[in-house]
């Protein structure tokens, strides 16, 4: 593993050779994935997701003895502290809270003395995290897969760099949504991250946890091909807060229910069923592939430590002037 | 004026000093902010907008000998090919078109020997564009102020990039939305871009043709505060296709009508004429400003020349390594 020569804040405060870490995607990121970015020299994020306790033992104990970090769904841990607990026993490298309010629980994993990182969305989000005593922000734009809101990380990034630099200058910043190359790790960092926070181009590696159906369907699209909407969430009876939706790509049964949600709900349990089967079965055309509009920048599926050390090395050479383009008059 | 350094086929090209160019945003950009920006280095247009020949003769003759482009909305020049004449017939330094199909009008901008600039919100469009003769292509983000669409810059611009290095190796590429400081010009070099197309940067500048009040409020705003809606067209009877909606700030207006688009166009040319008083003596309780999230970015109105300069010193300064922070342990 080359040291490519990116030393960030975030690079020395972890310990990592490379400022990347993966995003803790549910379902997705387990313990083969999260292991693999952590051997690659960034940090490999478990996906505890909507909190199967079983799923995570599992995963963690597939992770071996990499050092790992883990991230839960905020407002699912509610009235479920415990599995907070659970992580935090096994010392992991990093806690990431995403989507909710992190300050009930920020003091057990700072007493845990296990650094915590907090996904926001919006500027007021990030101050209030950083209020709350996260250690790292990571600031993530709607061109993000999965689930988020509506602000990009073209402005997020340097919005919330600004305000930590006047109010928390320890803290770090990661930026996440849209990044999937050498490109946008190097832009990230010229927009004031300390790294980045990388989904939909780890969701295609060999080591997720993706039907391969799934993965071809995001293979064959581009950035056009994916929208925001609850479809998804509808479909799995799953009550996640109204400011947040879902991207994915769109297919067939998302054009059909997109616009008609109540239509959706009310076709029910029969309609959950499907979405179920075909989600872990890679049926494309009913469970859409959750990548965001970077999916226009992925055309293989690839182990992470490749896609890790490309990153890190096309970023290097932007960095060091490579993002000078010959007239090729 | 000082050469920062930052050289790239776009400067080359049309002769500038820095790769940026300024919005030629309806109503606010007149002559005299695009030949301030031309003559810090830049490349300024003017906002031909909905085509009001006299508005547009006005402001060609208010930026005096400076060279200029002119930018169109492209839907709006169907059956009105003369707009375009007219302004070929001043040789402006580039012509824009924005929002809608270029190819009808390509070959007259062509064969007036003027640059086409193509402004698109799709890599589909992108690819149209260039395929049409397009010499530079603007990929622009949701997150910028005004018309648009749902693709994010942070995508947008490597995947257009990677694009055109295929198919249309001489075409180059424009990044627009959320750029509003060398921040976002450094970022979008590392995307793939060969410069940046600035609007909300340059429509909060001592030039633009914005009433005092519609300033003040974009400055006390952050990039949380806007949205995406059709209330400023529906409000102002404009009859723009649906794929495209508009990014200003919230305000009571566009709360108020936001979602009952059914009931806005019923309150009908009453609220038309109060939203049109508004927008020009600056009520910003009523016309929000149009600005796209960078808004949260900017912090004074000043001349573009110094707007121009700073974004392109500092640019330079994180192109050349200034992007590491120091660890302030």
């Amino acid at each position: 593993m080359a040291d490519t020569g990116i030393t960030t804040r975030l690079t020395r405060r972890l310990g990592l050779t490379h400022p990347i870490l993966s995003a803790p995607m549910a379902v997705a990121a387990g313990g083969a994935l999260a292991a693999a970015v952590t051997r690659a020299g960034g940090l490999g994020l478990i996906g505890g997701g909507y909190g199967d306790a079983g799923w995570i033992e599992a995963e963690r104990a597939a992770a071996g003895n990499e050092t790992t970090g883990i991230g839960f769904i905020t407002w699912r841990l509610e009235g479920r502290a415990e599995l907070l607990e659970q992580a935090l026993a096994h010392k992991p490298a990093a806690l990431m809270l995403s989507f909710g309010d992190p300050a009930p629980y920020a003091p057990l994993v700072l007493a845990a003395g296990v650094p915590l990182i907090a996904q926001v969305q919006t500027l007021r989000d990030a101050r209030h995290a950083a209020d709350s005593g996260a250690d790292i922000i990571v600031a993530q734009g709607a061109e993000a897969g999965g689930h988020g809101e509506t602000r990009a990380t073209m402005t997020l990034v340097p919005e919330v760099a600004d305000m930590l630099a006047r109010e928390h200058p320890q803290t770090l910043l990661l930026a996440a949504g849209g990044i999937a190359d050498g490109r946008g790790l190097a832009a990230a960092l010229m927009l004031g991250a300390d790294g980045v926070l990388v989904g939909s181009r780890l969701w295609a590696s060999a080591e997720a946890l993706v039907p391969e159906g799934l993965h071809r369907a995001a293979l064959a699209a581009g950035g056009d091909d994916t929208l925001r909407s609850s479809v998804p969430d509808i479909a799995r009876g799953l009550d996640w807060p109204d400011r947040y939706d879902i991207r994915t790509l769109r297919n067939a049964y998302t054009e059909r229910w997109a616009r008609d949600p109540q239509g959706q709900r009310a076709a029910g349990p029969a309609e959950a069923d499907r979405y179920t089967s075909a989600a872990s079965t890679g049926d494309a055309t009913i469970a859409p592939a959750v990548v965001g509009e970077a999916t226009g920048l992925i055309h293989d599926i690839r182990p992470a430590a490749q896609i890790i050390a490309d990153m890190a090395q096309q970023a290097a050479g932007l960095l060091s002037g490579g993002w000078r383009r010959d007239e090729d008059v």
